[in-house]
């Protein structure tokens, strides 16, 4: 049975009309104007004076992560209906070996948990170290799973980051592959060292955290990476860049024509350190990597979104509960699990801190949210627009009213949200999710494991796609 | 009667899919796959292995303009046509009164001369001076005309140039309107000052065109205009960027988050200065403002379009002959009219030099060439893209095939091609203007007068269109 | 008689060494260590435990200049005995001919005004306007009367600015004869549109003076004169600079090897713009163009002189008493008098926050008080240094104790003070001018009309003087 | 016995006049106009029309290095006479312990070569690991031996390089000691990379050494180590800067105010990488590291000369011979031994390329020569200047002649001059060492043994030094 969504204003990341979809074997069938195609059984909606957009992709989250001795509060189940509530319908988690762990193993773990997934799934494989087989593993994965992404870590040195050398194996193995290399920017050892520091001077409160890992710390390693893969000539994507540091790096780069992608997060967008000042171990909550940033980077961030200086906005979902979780690090800011929860917040914050408070245009909107994250890493056309042939993930928004975001009412299985308070307006009347209504007016119709693994594919050159 | 081109890969500025469009009534009626709308007498064109693109929208062209004593052999009807035999179905040319001259008795003149067009037409109104009346005919020509661009010239001082607190004025006034202002930037004095120089030092041959205007001349001009409309809050469109340094003020004014566009045209992104080392008076015909720079900034160029510092390509379409005009500074290189022709090869070169070589992508390629152009002047949606309700402008393009640009093939009424000798990629097999197949495989069927005024109409903000 | 001067530590602008100094005839006749030559009659000072510095060169003062209705408040008697109190031994006024005025004539005034002087005095020639008789007036000043600096304003069109073609003229006036050209760099048309928008919205409190004249409008500006500077092939001496904007067009243009030279003044290192918001009509004091920054401009001037991107400190020192002059403007910021007094506070302030507070070195201090400015305006080594054959131009330095700037305390004839409250560090004990001590211990002993004219020459290229 | 040296233009870092020079016991006496202490038998030196400069400190040099199988072809009895030979009296060479060698047994090698030294000498400490006892003897060297300046290589991993958690427990320890930090800034990882990748494609031959370090590789690693230093609070001197990706972050550093100074040499000034391109083998001479950069970087450098961007010029002299050493590389870029001769010629070409050819001045000639890295060092102001009490080095040099430099005259122990046909204006007629003629007119008559080692002190705050 299909579906008929009749009168909406389709919105793509170019174009923007008045028109029909019609969706069928969780496909796209048609999109136009005055579309009659519907048959009996048909569910049709009618989206006069509502906006349909495409479902969001979100190209950086983590469900059920081990990390920092305790494990991210969502699982895929949870973590992909709170995406669903919230629009987006597609995820890319990463699988992260553990040091001397085999690439492969760490993603029969991963497979194994995401089968709870509500909806569509892929994955990105971190490179936490470089052994003898980690080339072919490499490979494997890209040409046998279909994961031509992979991530490193240049901070958190000693667990799953890596050193330079490391990286440029990675980068000179995935240029052999055709995959894309994607970096998380800090300089480790200065954060150690910083640590230390302020450790032995007793400074332990989380909002030393944030003293420990500056800007000039992020500036610096997105910098190294740029160069590294300059010098091997391979494209690179920047994940949960925050500073004007980092910027200026990537403009450089981008001004020179050498292929550098950049994703920022709702978080670094919309909060300043300000929140590290909360009372008493609030600002816990707001603990990750990179940190949350002095007044002054969320402008230039925002700028860069509307400029193309920055292609995505992904959300980092990682939640971590305050209590039994970040409260491990009580008495010391360096064991606080690093993370928070968003990936429910992203659509309605970039709509309305974005598109309504004249930041960037609707079209960019559609583009970051989900065109870019699809396109970048092989999902496109499948996932990322509104075309035929497409999978029939929609948002059906409707513009008016206004909500505000709590903990109390979210979906994600987390005692604290970063955006508390936030006003949003606007909301997803409708979410369809591989041609199934799974949201209707914020009330969740998911199916634990309907979500499929989405095997992904890189064209010839990502970034610049020739034809 | 109607027009069905079946199986076509349609690209747009975002999206990329084999299908159909049927196009009615000179319009685009609906767009899907499997259409099977076509009525008994229309037309059915097989476009398998071929590509779709929305026809272009050339921003910035001059046909039949008096200036510097002569008059751009172009005239209305021979340029739109070159302009279809390319792929070019709508153009925005400049009415430019002369100093004392009111906007509207321009407008009218403008107005007489376009009507032999073939395809469709838009002014730009050119602010040459400020007088009394100034403030209330622009208000006139954006409400009643549909004219909200206005072009400013920070060079020709003493001709058609304004100076710094006129250029204050037409910001100001545009702002009011909800109008955009577009700026030729270059220092008009220190050009006449390096123009005297060189001419007291004996020096008249074409290549001293090019050293009294360097780029610093045209960064600091773009830079003066970005400041000026930072302070009164205007977005600006920089008309024919060519430079390093100009780019380096459009991208710090991004990164700032200014409203801030800018154009290029394909010479500057194809030529480079050794053009006036060309045997005898031949680098004559290279004699334009600004000129074509040195070997270095053609590659800051393309990396400007594919990064997203530069939002369209145009051509500056101007053309003198050689034979008649050019000549008329033998001499004087000061009294060489400045113009060339190009409106019939941006396709082309952008495919071929830019797709092709893997400088920008098909969606990039399609977005500069037609959908920014027209989302910036206010022809979108019916000028621009493929979507259902828009002007049936379509261009089916076959990939295979090379031809070679010349002056005894182009459709140009002129003596010399700037690109003569350059080898391009594919070609147009069938160019639809309003409905109508006007070129097949390269033979034009046009119609005198055909072509209609399009009044146009901003947005609340040009560039950053909110919801 | 002389003057000998033992075991001091004398400090140059480079070297620094304890000795002696003997001074006879006005002049320094001997720099050593156990100098043994004076005469019966000398006057003999104990430096022991002091500092000697050259005294200092005020290369940007304005003494009873007629000014927005009024005249400064200080005449070339107070003035200079105000800079002897503070250590300052000679100062450059300016000589600023009416609009229409011929230079000579300005400069002829300007003779008669400055006989009063205490200290010697050099002029700079402002060229307010550009006739058929000012190239050969501006020869007539370089050659035979010693000037061959002359100023211009960006700012103040339709008083004593001058636009752009006329800016150009100079420069090329001041090419031909081997001058130096310095600029106030504002965009004055700019300014005219914020204050008339301004003033139209009801804003007339001092406070919307520096509003009325944003940092990007002195950037915008600097950046030009440079580029003019450039084309022209000109060295460029920027005074006043007081915001990274401008700092930054310097730096590009001295990265480039562009002989561009820049000074800024102490109210723009130590002051904030909340300096506007005193209470009442207080503001005022402050109001002078460019106007007192926002925060943070001051980190980069200081940087600016510590790692040689600025070569000068002077003061503008140009007072008008709040009562009777600044109130001129009560209700319309654009009619309070420019200017606040300073010359006397230069080296105690620069010592202070300078020296003592690890921003500049001994040595840089002694380059931009007094060294830079006689070596850039062809004083050296008359003035500016401690060398055999120079002037006897002293300063005896106790680097002990603190005393309180204040206006009930400055020998500045104001009645306001902008460093009201600012404490500083050591004093001079002794102020030796021409070879005779003028001030000690803070009292001042000088003779009106014992300051003579030091007509200036400039080496072959400034700033990159060759051998 | 004393010199008197009458006469001569006396030229410092800020200062020229016309004077004698009076030097006993190895020391400067007086320095004055009319001097007439000499005693009887005292030299006289009649030095009109000539100029007298301050001894040159190399702050640079590796006499008689084990490097890469060899050792450096100059011993300190042959290397530091070129120096004097050439107008340089001091050197600071650099211990260079191997991997896991402690520092002080590296000092007791390195003490013993220089013994045979003809004129003066200080040492740099290199830290080429770091162990538990280093920073011990980090401590001995800064306090015992008076070395306070710590030398690390980001390149040569695996060798003398460090990696960054080094690198940072280098500077920690310096911050400690009130030591400075110097780095030679290349991203030995990726250099390593490129070596791989070019010699597994057969490249081999010199030029190749250029290509596997080009200068985004040194921009990279003086970035990094500036951030490194900034996050510590630590001064850092790069050692031999040699493009326009390292001076943008130096420049970046010093116009945010952090304490960033930098060395080039006359090679990066005065060659090109066409040098690479000589027949045979003989690009081999020019193998160091960083390499000769491309046309453009040359002009950068000398306008960072200028502009006082850059504080020194040193020479890296490390000279080996073509035939027995470099042709170790013969098959293989990566074992050409990297280093060349220069110490005898860093007067004549910064002269003759930078005075003469209007580059920089004289006073910055002096300061880059000895001022500054004297000052830098902490040999200030016992080395140069010329104040009284400091030590007799000075040169007298007659500006009239010119020469050729060249391997057949040269006096460096190499059989090749990468200044091979370089024509040089001016010469030292005498070079004064200690208070002893070491060189009259191009001979010299030193003694092998008579360099004295200098202890070193660093005043509180390098660079910036408070009062």
């Amino acid at each position: 049975m299909g579906i008929l969504i009749k009168n909406g204003e389709i919105i793509t990341a170019s174009d923007r009309f008045v028109g029909d979809v019609y969706c069928e074997d969780g496909k796209i069938a048609a999109v136009g104007a005055g579309l009659s195609k519907e048959r009996a059984g048909d569910t049709v909606i009618d989206a006069s004076g509502q906006l349909i957009f495409p479902g969001g992709v979100d190209a950086h989250v983590h469900m059920e992560l081990p990390f920092m001795g305790t494990e991210s509060s969502d699982d895929f189940e949870t973590g992909t209906a709170a995406g669903v509530a919230g629009g987006t319908t597609s995820i890319i988690d990463f699988v992260i070996p553990a040091r001397g762990q085999a690439l492969l193993d760490g993603l029969a773990m991963w497979n194994e948990k995401a089968k709870k997934a509500v909806s569509d799934y892929a994955f990105h494989m971190a490179v936490t170290w470089f052994g003898d087989d980690t080339l072919k593993e490499m490979a494997v994965c890209t040409r046998e799973h279909g994961i031509p992404s992979f991530k490193t870590f240049m901070a958190y040195r000693g667990a799953i980051g890596v050193d330079d050398p490391e990286l440029i194996q990675v980068m000179e193995a995935a240029k052999g592959l055709g995959a894309l290399v994607t970096v998380h920017a800090e300089h480790g050892d200065a954060v150690v060292a910083l640590q230390k520091k302020l450790l032995k001077e007793g400074k332990t409160h989380p909002r030393f955290h944030a003293q420990s890992r500056p800007a000039p710390i992020e500036g610096e390693a997105t910098g190294r990476a740029i160069m590294l893969a300059r010098m091997i000539g391979e494209p690179i994507y920047i994940v949960h860049l925050t500073c004007k540091e980092a910027l200026a790096a990537v403009t450089e780069a981008r001004s020179r024509g050498q292929v550098v992608m950049a994703e920022t997060c709702p978080q670094y967008l919309l909060l300043d350190d300000s929140v590290y000042e909360k009372p008493g171990f609030e600002g816990a909550a707001y603990v990750m990597s990179p940190p949350i940033r002095p007044k002054g980077h969320q402008d230039a961030l925002w700028a860069a979104l509307s400029s193309g200086l920055i292609q995505t906005v992904a959300t980092d979902h990682c939640p971590f509960n305050q209590v039994g979780q970040k409260d491990m690090g009580k008495d010391d800011f360096s064991r606080i699990p690093n993370g928070a929860a968003g990936i429910e917040n992203r659509l309605a914050l970039l709509w309305t801190y974005g598109v309504l408070a004249g930041r960037i245009d609707v079209h960019r909107f559609v583009d970051l949210f989900s065109t870019q994250p699809a396109k970048i890493f092989g999902l496109y056309p499948r996932k990322g627009s509104i075309v035929p042939g497409g999978d029939a993930d929609l948002v059906i928004f409707d513009p008016k009213g206004t909500s505000t975001i709590s903990a109390k009412t979210h979906h994600h299985r987390c005692d604290r949200s970063i955006f508390e308070g936030f006003e949003v307006k606007g909301k997803p009347t409708h979410v369809i999710v591989n041609g199934r209504v799974q949201c209707t007016d914020g009330k969740l119709d998911v199916q634990r494991g309907a979500g499929r693994y989405l095997p992904r594919r890189l064209g010839p050159s990502q970034g610049a796609q020739a034809f």
